[in-house]
């Protein structure tokens, strides 16, 4: 009698950042944000929802254990989604919008690794609901934005913009698809995911008390943000430069927040400079090679084109030792070109001080990738 | 046949901080700047200054190791200073103007530990020249700010604001006493040296890069810092406040400059974060008893009033225990009030978190003290 449905939905990471809303309940940004969905292979929410009238509550379990489904996030998307099922009259059984549901939801990755996995564990929900509900191709974004911001653009694959919006109901605030991913298909991307012990501030109270107390802000969001948006589609050495910067004005923002919150850490610095090092290898003014972007937590995100990917690897295996992980726990995602690696020379590697060992957990190599999709 | 004279000079500790220059030769800043001159009982420079005809070369000694004399900061604060002698006439022995001169300067502190130590070396070489040639008595701040621009701020006592100044030639960007040091006389001060591997980014270097890349600068300079020079002289409160506010906000400048330069480290933001606790003990929105503020480094510099300083000082103990130190080594400068520590309750230690020991390397008790005195 019941009907279930499973989907996937990707990571993203803003190269842009989103930081402070305009409005808490609709979850309206101040400022336009542009991201990069990461690839489902690597990183993924997948999502199963089962509808039956059988079902006698509302069952929410995100990685095996159950949480509240009382969650206002939550509750605002699962009635966005029958409203529009309803009014769209496609649902193949309309009973079933009735019925409660079960939520299985589980990531591939740590959620406690700080991966965005709100971002895309929203939009798994929303999309898996849509699919159910049989209005898939609906503009969902809109509706995965009110249970996490950043979620609007994990629907989409490739490069995506998520807009600020003028009205006050939201309805302009959603996200479009800039290029696909396959408009630049030598893009790819390390995630080092580093150690950290410390807890952070949780995003939604930073960014509300960075919107309250931090005076640069207002700077950010009129002057050099709208800006960076109309600059950031060029070549790779531009997109990378603005996306260094636009992580480095973000995590400035959070230092002028009073009390500040921090969520970059020593190693997280290590990385900037080791980045800015591989870039100086070919002169100060040449083509950068890779470009960090780091949210709000200590891990970064790095991008860099295929053709430099071995170099840019064996430098970060010489840099960040492990000791306590094997290789095949340290190194995952895109398996590497150990042949391409061992022919770096070692004149290149040993410009490189190595650091005490495991100060990253693991690496994750993987590429642009595609929106939400049924995998059942 | 030849002469001398010993003087001493402070360091003062910057709460409206600077960062930029508008005139590199002549060091101009972009911005007012307000500081707190601290005891020279506890950290200063000494600097002996002797002058003969059998001087066969000027010799520079700093803590016992001979620099160069050519350094062109130097040369322009021994020419400048020449230059007023001659003009005043006031020489006790005018041929002295032109023998070769031995400057044998050191710090009571550690040099590499990060504690202005260029500001108070410039602060002392200058004064001491001018006590030499008969014109203590002027004003020397615009001199000194030749050498180092922080060190016009050390020729005073107190509280002290340097001047951007407006013209060209640097004539008007001065510093001025705010008020005494005995007009305060509760302010106590906290020195928290923190142990720190990484060699950061010279200052100098920093705040030009700083100025060409920051768009944040901008707004901080026209907007932020005019706004809070007008409101620091208000009570603690107040001062505190505006004190960790710019002080963040420079480190957000620092973040917001591309290549980013960091000076504070995961010590330095582990001391932010205790002070927020400290100041939350007695609720959000009670009157804070700390300010915190960091130059160019990851040290610490804490302000708070006498009445408070037994607890703070028993909190930081706490937090920050030491094994590599004997007490004596660890807790320097004005004696610690051990009966009044003993006398913090049990409970409000217990509330903060043990570190692992030895992240800092001491501490150093101070007050709000005077400008530089000639003492042989």
């Amino acid at each position: 009698m019941s009907t279930s449905v499973t989907c996937i939905a990707p990571v993203n990471i803003a190269i842009i950042k989103y930081w402070g809303k305009r409005d808490d309940d609709l979850i309206l940004p101040i400022n336009d944000s542009i991201s990069v969905t990461l690839s489902t292979d690597n990183l993924r929410t997948k999502t199963k929802i089962t509808a039956g009238p059988e079902i006698a509550k509302n069952v929410l379990r995100l990685n095996g254990v159950e949480e509240s489904f009382e969650n206002p996030r939550i509750q605002r998307c699962l009635q966005e989604v029958r409203r529009r099922a309803k009014a769209a009259g496609k649902c193949p059984n309309p009973e079933m919008l009735e019925w409660n549901i079960l939520v299985e939801s589980e990531n591939n990755f740590p959620t406690a690794a700080g991966l965005a996995s709100s971002a895309a564990g929203y939009a798994c929900f929303v999309y898996t609901l849509a699919t159910l509900y049989g209005i898939e191709s609906e503009e969902l974004s809109g509706i995965a934005r009110m249970g996490s911001g950043s979620a609007c653009r994990s629907l989409y694959s490739g490069y995506v913009q998520w807009a600020r919006g003028e009205r006050t109901d939201g309805s302009d605030s959603l996200a479009i698809q800039l290029a696909p991913a396959s408009a630049w298909p030598e893009m790819h991307v390390l995630v080092l995911v580093v150690s950290d012990r410390k807890k952070a501030t949780a995003s939604t109270q930073g960014m509300a008390t960075s919107v309250k107390t931090s005076e640069l802000l207002k700077h950010r969001v009129s002057v050099c943000v709208p800006e960076r948006v109309k600059l950031v589609q060029g070549d790779f050495d531009t997109f990378g430069r603005i996306a260094m910067k636009d992580s480095n004005q973000f995590h400035a923002i959070c230092l002028d927040t009073f009390p500040p919150c921090f969520y970059m850490n020593d190693v997280s610095r290590t990385i900037i400079r080791l980045v800015d090092q591989i870039n100086n290898l070919a002169g100060e003014n040449a083509p950068i090679k890779v470009a960090y972007s780091f949210d709000a937590g200590p891990n970064a995100c790095l991008f860099l084109l295929e053709k430099d990917v071995a170099e840019v690897s064996a430098i970060v295996r010489r840099v960040f030792p492990f000791n306590e992980s094997t290789a095949e726990e340290y190194y995952k995602g895109i398996p590497n070109d150990e042949p391409a690696m061992q022919a770096v020379p070692a004149s290149v590697l040993e410009s490189f001080a190595v650091e005490e060992p495991n100060l990253l957990r693991y690496i994750i190599h993987t590429k642009v990738g595609e929106g939400p999709k049924r995998v059942d």
